[in-house]
């Protein structure tokens, strides 16, 4: 693959969790990549220079060196994981990684995400309470379906370790901080720790 | 696969496009399956023998005669193409699919599928209207994306025809219903029309 060794520059948000999957990722596959910071809540991902690269707006976006570019946090991880142990080639293990990368960004991301994004960032206006509670009670129904889902298996896909367990960490991880305490899914719990035990494990942020 | 060989249900609502996209790439495919119908409307998704084949409580659900099931609908979609022309092998143009099925189910599905909700099922309720509104204008933005992505290619990812036309084909096409005109779109219409003359095309709901 072309992609994986040419020079890649990562744009991204560190506070993000879209982009900490990618970071997160590159960082235990020990691939070089370059961090440019883009910061969401100064709206820079809505400046011209930006949208030129990918008009949807939004970041993590990875550029490569002869012009290629690739947008979407969880397609980025598909593409870069590509032949490594962290996305399987097994037919049947790969499609439960598909349908947890798509539940994540349909039923998981736009609340537990969002929660968070209400509560820690904009620091919970009054006039988005309404808002927020139902998004909290949307998010709680979202981490209870993986509480269960991981009491009967170690990881979300396959039976190993794999980038369904990346995208779902990244926002699961924070989610206290969108008023989501995890204190009733104790297998969840159990999960976020043998995500973090993982070699080249990498906290958000840093 | 064992999957391909397997006979195959799909659990399906024939007026979603979730639904369509599975049942249009399998007919494509020239692929044997039996369409077991789910009424959303009548929440036959949200019933305890339902829940127990998809805790997430979501058509489409294939299910096989060995008792695997997968949901999600654009999962199934790569799940099931793999190995044929509509799912590219090259790693770049297989990169561009799985960017535009994520961004069909994070952009444009929640807005563009659920106005039309709002308009052709619930017969739009008054006090939808604020909701509908800021829906629509979200909606329109993801059509224009499209629109000016088509300009530069006949097809949404890897210059051919693929899962990713299927999967955005499939609420787009009935865009309208949602007070959502395809009329400042003509790329996007050639797009629609260059689908709906793909071999083996066949309508929703039939």
């Amino acid at each position: 693959m072309a992609g994986a060794r040419a020079v890649m520059r990562v744009f991204g948000d560190a506070q993000s969790g879209n982009c900490y999957k990618v970071q997160l990722l590159l960082r235990q596959l020990g691939r070089p990549f370059e961090w440019v910071p883009v910061d969401v809540l100064k709206q820079e991902t809505r400046k011209a220079e930006f949208l030129a690269l990918n008009p949807a707006g939004q970041v993590p976006l990875v550029l490569w060196d002869d012009g290629r570019s690739l947008p979407e946090s969880n397609a980025i991880l598909l593409h870069l994981a590509e032949g490594t142990p962290l996305l399987p080639s097994d037919a049947w293990a790969r499609a439960q990684v598909y349908r947890w990368l798509f539940w994540e960004q349909y039923q998981h991301e736009p609340t537990v995400a969002v929660a968070r994004f209400i509560v820690h960032y904009l620091k919970n206006p009054p006039e988005q309470a309404e808002r927020l509670a139902g998004l909290q009670l949307r998010a709680q129904r979202a981490l209870r379906l993986m509480d269960e889902h991981l009491a009967r298996q170690p990881f979300m896909a396959g039976g190993a370790y794999s980038v369904a367990d990346i995208a779902l960490y990244a926002y699961t991880h924070v989610a206290p901080q969108g008023g989501l305490p995890l204190d009733d899914y104790p297998a969840l719990r159990a999960w976020l720790a043998r995500v973090a035990a993982q070699p080249g494990h990498s906290r958000m942020g840093e």
